[in-house]
């Protein structure tokens, strides 16, 4: 491998750079792909470094075994990766403009001419077939473009890769952690009866970009969510002008960012005096919480999370029918979430020292709603690491 | 059609929402669709009312052609969707959690039992081929599942329907235009050489969700993009901590956005004294945009913008060679753009009183950029009418 571009502002050394390629190519190996066509902008940045807001458009990293990455996108967009990526500038490409949203031509057929061109008429090409950036068209259009290629479904390949972090990421982590609490912090001393919903979200956005501990903030890959009263119950409503009332819970689920990578933590505020049902509930998820980080330990599995959650919540009555955690780190919208692990009680995976989940046992119900989560990062020994320090538990504004 | 919950916060009246329907069906009809699955977040809000930060998991909006639509997702967003759909509670349906990032089932196995409940074992189901929420993968769990089913390409059916946007839609994006005004002041104000990027952008979003005359501010479907210097090449850059510096341009490019619809609105701000090629490339850009506007009639084409726009450009030796502008309206993340006209020289769509788009002719050269831009809307007589009345040049502080 040749001398890099380290020269420009990338956020990873290049060792870190090359353990990630090492991973995905032996990933790669077992799953019998020649090439690999990443598709998910998460991966593109974890491999490349790319960071821009281009993926309304197809675009994607190469991976080869023999050879350094590259970056494939519309040509407007070559400029941008020219400055985000590690590799040198020939790894560089792009397709014309009229590509772009053009029904009468895809950008995989550019894609197949530049594979062909690199040597490739005929490769075991890897592709996302579950993933938000490649469409079903795409897919169709890739195969209509190379029928000489075998596509194999590569979903989760580079998902999986990113689980573990390495110490230079939950750096990163960490200084999101400090902006999530610092959100958390602001929303504590600002959330009153009569203040509208939008100017707290434009002071969680706010506090979000400028940053915490002298490190800037960049954008979460989902805005922030805060439902009140009954419409708690849904987990996914964003804001609207009306104001906050005395009397209900608010759930703020939020996230500091640092270049990319997130440590999400939820926190609830009850107005006014909460009703016995709250308060049982709140204890319940509290001791379900406990039980759960106690379980989060390297060696124990995805699923002994979920079931020490649910047993303090079933003693209360309390059944979530909902996964309760996902893998964190790098992410672009419309997810936080790394799509590969889940913490429910299906899910067998096995720990491992430098795992980082959002543990976040959400309580949706007919017309209230209820959420205390913590990032975690799974340790060598001992229970799981919480990336924030602000109270666990429901806060309570008289 | 039964009375519907239009005693819920529904952005627009059961007629606007009927209107759209009629669109949808009669489209329907003439590609030979019997159920259509709408899975852009953007379409199902604009026939639904739907709104939420659900899309990253799988959900539609089913349409039939003799009875209400039914919107389909996740159980837990469910109680969202109860919130924000004019359909009665009964058109809300929504599958089990464990479907939910599954590699061993897909959600779309549950729609597909859906539909055969409903009375369609085998439709013809239109399905939006290229889209960031119809993944390769769900149209091949699609095909498993419904063998009988005929798959037809819906890609943009909806899409094209929203291009003339009601009276009441043109409210809201003078409600966004208000928005991107405010912010495009406030830039103007606090960008300085020195101030770091954060920090401004912390300002953008806090005026954005402030609001403006009385209204709130709905997040946009793209973060503010704002390069500077060398890196305005790049069309696609986010943001950063480090300073505006003196001898710069920095091209901000936002939007305000009222309850999901968009007015873009993009300027330049040269911190010091602009060299030349700036000056000529302004004027030549500001000539190419004056005679765009007076090009954007209805009866007009969508490439008679485009070359009207490239005339003066290519006097000035600039040759752009990107599309220079996209419908636009209700959206949501990752595009602000409907999808489906282009502003080139290649598009020979008619322009009709009520279109709406984002004229935006951006200069990405190989070490600088310019962007001044302008959201228009298509009158019945005479050249397009602004969104946002400010002044049309690069800005200057010297």
């Amino acid at each position: 491998m040749r001398q890099h571009r380290f020269d420009k502002d990338i956020p990873f050394t290049e060792g870190e750079y090359l353990r990630r390629l090492a991973l995905t190519r032996a990933a790669m190996d077992r799953a019998g792909i020649e090439v690999l066509l990443v598709t998910d902008p998460s991966n593109i940045a974890w491999l490349t470094g790319y960071d821009g807001w281009s993926f309304y458009v197809h675009q994607a990293a190469l991976v080869f075994h023999d050879r350094d990455p590259v970056w494939w996108g519309r040509n407007q967009d070559t400029n941008g990766a020219l400055r985000t990526v590690w590799m040198n500038d020939d790894r560089v490409i792009g397709y014309e403009d009229s590509y772009v949203q053009n029904p009468d031509k895809h950008p995989m057929e550019d894609l197949v001419l530049r594979l062909v061109g690199m040597g490739f008429p005929a490769p075991r090409l890897g592709v996302e077939m579950e993933n938000y950036y490649f469409s079903a068209r795409a897919y169709l259009a890739l195969g209509e473009a190379a029928p000489e290629a075998t596509l194999i479904d590569a979903t989760g390949l580079v998902n999986w890769e990113r689980g573990i972090k390495s110490d230079e990421e939950v750096v990163f982590m960490r200084r999101a952690a400090r902006i999530s609490e610092k959100i958390v912090d602001g929303l504590l001393e600002r959330v009153e009866p009569g203040v509208p919903k939008n100017e707290i979200v434009a002071q969680i956005q706010h506090d979000a970009y400028t940053g915490a501990d002298g490190h800037w903030g960049d954008y979460a890959a989902i805005v922030p969510l805060l439902p009140s009263g009954s419409d708690a119950a849904a987990p996914h409503l964003t804001w609207d002008g009306r104001p906050f009332r005395k009397g209900e819970a608010t759930f703020f689920e939020i996230s500091g960012c640092y270049r990319r990578y997130h440590a999400p933590l939820c926190r609830t505020i009850f107005l006014g005096e909460p009703p016995e049902i709250f308060r049982a509930a709140e204890a319940a998820l509290i001791e379900g919480l406990e039980a759960g980080l106690e379980a989060a330990r390297a060696g124990n599995r995805a699923c002994d999370i979920a079931h020490a959650l649910a047993a303090p919540l079933e003693r209360a009555g309390i059944e979530r029918g909902a996964r309760c955690g996902y893998p964190i780190g790098l992410s672009y919208p419309p997810d936080w979430g790394e799509r590969t692990v889940s913490l429910r009680t299906e899910d067998e995976t096995v720990l491992q020292p430098g795992m980082t989940f959002h543990f976040m046992p959400g309580l949706w119900m007919s017309d209230w709603g209820l959420e205390i989560t913590e990032s975690i990062l799974i340790t060598e020994d001992g229970p799981a690491e919480c990336f924030c320090d602000r109270p666990r538990k429901m806060f309570v504004k008289p």
